[in-house]
């Protein structure tokens, strides 16, 4: 008897994502720059739980209720907030042991979209290793979802996915038939030795660097950071649990 | 005084097209497999004019009024039609100066989301460098819009994009800070001199394969076999008037 094998897709916005929906699969929310990268750096310095809301109004009524609260737009931390939106105000002096909330509208939209797959993680080049070895213990169709820039196409997550998907293609039992996934590990290979040259090109790189937010943009393509998963239980962010 | 230089983006997707929709811009739509092709090829043979539709009803009651009918699923031609979808159907003694009707559910909708933009041109590679020439000499944003498959990304039409984008922004005046025309740019690039070999890898090659359609990939992929290039007026498509 052979075994179905597994799909690889890459969906690359969330304004696709209808035609890869797919209960049996683990979907891995992208937003390189910087919203997954956060939160994976989070989970890295020993937080306890992230939950993920859409605007400024839910961030401000958790804030009310004492719990800690990153929120900021364009760069400026809300005078109501703890700290930005940036991985390097997670700090763990700030945040071990703590619950909080992140404000991320792409983010938190892209999160909640798949909450009815199989499992939800949160990806970046931080945990690309463990996303990884995770995926194929699991064994499952997998739907690479790039958070993109207010539903467009974006080269930093589109990158990403290419790294991942290419990844879990080199083990056995997994396939692809998805043209998004081959461009996807095209334009990975094409980036992968010169990845700062490359997203120079990328327009979030260009927001970033306009409100002296691009000192991130190194940081959140380091490989292999951390062996942290962060994923979707209920509504708020935790770590997996049979990850090693 | 310095001019505002014109845009070029890609939408890499019809259900992209909400963020790229642009009233004052040229819009190219892109099926190369096939019914863009197809419809170049038409208008090379002369035919006076085509009116594209989405479903086969509307087809059939067209047909009913005498028009000539292309409109095939699935690779069969349908019995109440004159011929199928393939530009191969499109011979010179069958179609010159008649009016047809061209049945595509992709093609049709992506022409019709367009229609309010300043014009919507159809291309392909052939009418690649008419169409570079003309939406140089109107001076006019550009957005290339990819038909896909079933509002997937797919490769043989971000490859157009790539090249038409590219092939646009050589000239003065042209910018984009657009990530989807980096991509497509670069993917065009990498398959540019083995067009064959990479769209082995598109989703769309097995369909047509599958179906004994794929003699019509690489004449889809042939480069400038015309100069004309349809455009639409009303409801109809027919050739642009100020071409040279």
């Amino acid at each position: 008897m052979t075994e179905r094998k597994r799909k690889v897709e890459v969906c690359l916005s969330p304004a696709l994502y209808n035609e890869f929906s797919n209960d049996d699969a683990i979907v891995v929310i992208v937003d390189i720059l910087r919203a997954t990268s956060a939160i994976v750096t989070a989970f890295m310095n020993g937080v306890k739980s992230i939950i993920p809301v859409a605007t400024l109004d839910e961030a401000l009524a958790y804030k009310k209720r004492g719990f800690f609260v990153a929120a900021e737009r364009d760069g400026i931390v809300r005078d109501f907030a703890d700290f930005g939106n940036s991985p390097y105000n997670f700090k763990r002096e700030l945040i071990e042991g703590h619950d909080i909330v992140y404000s991320t509208t792409n983010g938190t939209h892209c999160i909640m979209m798949a909450r009815n797959s199989y499992r939800v993680l949160i990806g970046g080049y931080l945990n690309l290793d463990a996303l990884v070895s995770y995926i194929v213990k699991e064994n499952r169709d997998l739907v690479i979802l790039c958070a993109g820039w207010k539903n467009k196409f974006n080269l930093e997550d589109s990158l990403f996915a290419g790294a991942l998907a290419e990844s879990v293609l080199r083990h056995d039992g997994y396939t692809t038939d998805c043209d998004s996934a081959h461009a996807s590990i095209d334009l990975w290979n094409l980036a992968r030795n010169n990845m700062m040259a490359y997203i120079d090109k990328a327009a979030q790189r260009h927001r970033l660097k306009k409100n002296n937010l691009d000192d991130v943009i190194a940081y959140c393509h380091t490989l292999n950071l951390t062996s942290v998963i962060p994923t979707l239980e209920n509504n708020y962010l935790t770590l997996v649990k049979n990850n090693q």
